[in-house]
């Protein structure tokens, strides 16, 4: 069995990452770190687990992490930065859920997240953890950086789109909207039952952090710079991300059918990708604890803009599913191992 | 005390009237007609109003309603439209919450609505009650048809820029989402709790029956043809509507301050419309059962594209509300009457 | 216009009786106390209050607040009885919706609060304000102890057979459920959207602190010593309360219409009590904002265990409005002013 | 691998089966049948399943059927009762989820059922489909009754008092709350999100279908007749059953350290029945989708009621989990073949 260690495991990150690994056939979880709750049994904290997981939190410890075969973070930005240089010198090959290694321009991440990034020689060697578009790198890598949970979501929307430059790159509209467990189990007001319940709103217009990271991955697939509209949302639901995004024809002789024929054959091989039949609106609820992205395509009155829909569920293909899809594609496993949960519908 | 009638009282936009009629100082419902319901009364179907309606339902009788100083009707569409000859013949005003008069040509109504117009002579003779842009007419007309929810909201939210010409007309896009009481109180199984609570989806997006409402009115306001890609979205939540609406400036030389200062001044003397503060995000529980509209606007990036946030309640602003703000008007009432109902938050 | 102050004015019950008062007829709010937002816009903090308030939070302070016809403390508990006795001593008119000066006795009062009282002197000058019970008291009360939500909720249900002995008094089961906001405006993360939402749980089965509050206000109104278990539970919904309320009956041969009638009676001249017509279960949403209480009574199967139903806002009934009404008795105002606000259905 | 069938595919108990089926190592899903959706792919209905069924509704036949292994019947009551004796003649192993063969009395079915019996003939046959009190009839049974879920959660909750005598079984009281999908996916008002969401009401106090099956199965646990108060509650939240049972204590001296070792040894062998540390308060989404009921026991102030509260997911534990589990007992497979999934949470 591959051994795990996990970084953070009280976040819902963390707890999705040990729903999936308990069940995974060839992993087995054999370290849990959190400062704050070193000696607590996991499952007390996450009765969902009784009777899955007989392991404990245990204070963060480089020594104790490195025996793992594979580490993920499971962490806040900031964290895995600073354990990084520690942990890939003794070989560990980690799987970094947070934003610290997503962005390659040093400059770039702190003009968005703040502060000095603490470990910039490493970023040329952190992969991009999108499977769709990196599946090779992603093989040999070392350190993985996964994708936010938004940019998974629009980049899979729009990647044939723009691998095949079919839409004008400077005029690219995401309009996206999550759940409320995409803002962490952290006691804010902001995220009350009694705040955010029965109501919608947009927030993070003037500039979200996963915007640079979207810009930059749709650069790497189209291969020229674009200019995003990105508009974050809260919605009333735990889980979910559905992002709905708008392009301009480059060409408009192109017909909604050979966009959709696109979309099946660039997807058609993809376990975790699933492209809706034509006329379709994919709800969130079809991917709720699955490692799923369902796309639709249409073209509103056979006008010049088009207008992609993308669901996942963001703790699952948004975050800890997709890393568990990246460690399976590491170390030479099934691609689906551990995946196979259907979503939860009703 | 002016009589008002309700045609078609079951329904939520019914209800809405009767929960902001029965505390109106100047107005008394005396008949509420429904066919099914016939004989029983209202407060049995909807126990909220036990203690302030001591009313039953009614069949529908031309001859009683002409009687009212005011008509209401709060029905689907195709019904207004076949009583309306004969009430208006005998001189009552109309207020209709339906689609049968928002659009004035009746070719264009039948391809959105799949059946001929009932009674298109009358379709000049209406007048659309978006009171910010209308009101004079309002004041004057013997029939008002009152803009849809999702053109409420799309409208206001572009008003002040669509009629200085300061973005690109071709260009629009409104992404909307509503609350699940805009598909009223039919039995439906897209609509059960367990099939729309905890998920998100889009829906209508080929064509949806307010966008050729919002291209004549934003056509009336800016006075030129507009095109707008129009994307309505279900949230679960019960009421609320949020429009988020994408425009390129034309000049990029304006600023993000003299955009809000245009809003802030368009606004000023309107009672229902509340343009927030540079850098809010207007959370539709702020005007949960208000007959208000919140703006926020910005320039993400301080890039070419405005995003302008628009918040109603999509019973009250976006129905009923605005149909009883369109009453006060009509008969020369303070505007507010009635309507001084705060927003129940949290 | 009667002269309000307000202390505490950032809760959830803070913002509730603001909603009310600005449409109160004869009251004005002029004083909004809270250390933490002290010059702070009270609209800047509640949008749903912009055009309604125009008043900043100030730091409290007795002697500003003496210069209020009335105070009311919407505070946590602890607060209140510090301040009280310079308050009273000013001749100020309070009105408490914390606990402080709920519980008559001190020893019992710190059992369960886990701390001395400060105040003990003016316990017993403290009228509870249950007006359906205290009406006379209250009218003449300095200081007013509003009755928590659940004993609010489950006295109003008990009542009529509690007052007539009808039923056994030592045998009395309050299952209880109430909606989040009903744990205030905390920043926790058991309260948390991703906690809450598509679950219900049971909390505080050992021991909650309302229930010696409701054991002595049934054992006021019945005038024996009663014996309870009540039963807190946390329902997915902002608002509401319902209590399911079980006892035996002494006398079996009394029957479900006699009991009926006896509801009936009881509450048949209070403004907000509402007696459901036999066979219904009343929905919390039918009393959403509304200062009201619905009521049904049961006898299940014939069997001698009969089962009442209660409803109420908790932050209405269950706390700001009942505290405006006991404003309204003492000081001899229409008891309905300023609530005439109907449930928001849908 | 052994072949499923399944009548009455479209509902939610329907499409729960599938979810656990296409992941149950051992069984395939060849059958299913709809009548009004004959001809339609499952996963058109159902776009969770996409990827993982490659079937067809087709209409019902007893003789496709009877080639099956085992069929499951997740259909309304008054179905599996007329297709059982031509199903049972053919050898086929049927597991009812319906109502049709719970109570053994036929009278007393026709009573809660509105209509006679339509095979009273097999009443005797069925076995009852508890495994925790049943499971050793159930191993040789050809027609198992699932238990309905209000009885299921009811039923384990008292089962160890009621087993040893501990309690007055002449004065239960269960008061239980369900989430929405228990209702079903059928078009009823009652349903709609906008009827359910944000409120809480109880319904069927009067009586309820599941009241006798609960006293009939505690009559046969204890031994004795038992007379329950039974009130289900409806919550707005998709999944989720929760009981709060009280009891009185025959004895008072047993103390609430034994209950709870009473407890923990009763179900220590149990997989699917989880008893929580002392004090704790079970939340449904700790099951959510999981096929698991956790208990926790209390004894609120020491007093002579003791409170129990169980909690399970209405359509696992409730319905088709543990009608898989009745599967793999009659065909001797692994009890927990197909039911590792997790609960989701959050």
């Amino acid at each position: 069995m591959i051994k795990v260690g996990i970084v953070g495991g009280t976040g819902y990150t963390g707890v999705e990452l040990l729903r999936m690994l308990v069940n995974h056939p060839e992993a087995e979880v054999v370290v849990i770190t959190s400062r704050a709750e070193a000696g607590l049994r996991v499952d007390a904290l996450y009765p969902s687990l009784r009777g899955y997981l007989n392991i404990r939190f245990s204070p963060p410890d480089v020594d104790v992490l490195a025996r793992c075969d594979v580490v993920f973070f499971a962490t806040p930005h900031n964290v895995a930065m600073n354990m990084m240089p520690a942990l890939l010198d003794l070989d560990t090959r980690v799987i970094d859920l947070s934003a610290d290694f997503r962005i390659r321009d040093p400059q770039l991440w702190s003009q968005w997240y703040g502060e000095p990034h603490a470990c910039p020689q490493l970023l040329s060697e952190a992969v991009y953890g999108l499977p769709e578009f990196n599946r090779q790198a992603i093989a040999e890598a070392q350190l993985v950086a996964c994708p936010g949970c938004y940019p998974t979501s629009v980049q899979l929307g729009y990647l044939p789109v723009i691998e095949n430059q079919l839409v004008d790159s400077q005029r690219l509209i995401a309009n996206a909207a999550s759940g409320v467990s995409g803002a962490g189990r952290q006691a804010k007001i902001d995220n009350l039952y009694a705040e955010v319940s029965d109501s919608f709103k947009a927030y993070g217009i003037p500039g979200h952090r996963h915007l640079p990271e979207i810009e930059q991955g749709l650069g790497d697939i189209g291969g020229e710079p674009v200019n995003l509209t990105f508009t974050p949302h809260l919605v009333p639901m735990v889980r979910g991300m559905h992002s709905t995004l708008y392009a301009e024809l480059v060409d408009t002789a192109i017909s909604l059918e050979e966009l959709q024929n696109l979309y099946e054959e660039r997807y058609a091989d993809e376990p975790f990708v699933d492209v809706l039949p034509p006329g379709s609106h994919p709800q969130t609820r079809t991917v709720k604890g699955a490692n799923t992205c369902r796309l639709a395509i249409h073209r509103p009155q056979g006008r010049d803009t088009i207008v992609i829909l993308s669901v996942i569920d963001n703790l699952v293909k948004g975050a800890s599913g997709q890393a568990i899809q990246n460690m399976n594609i590491m170390l030479g496993l099934d691609e689906r191992a551990g995946l196979n949960t259907l979503a939860l519908l009703p």
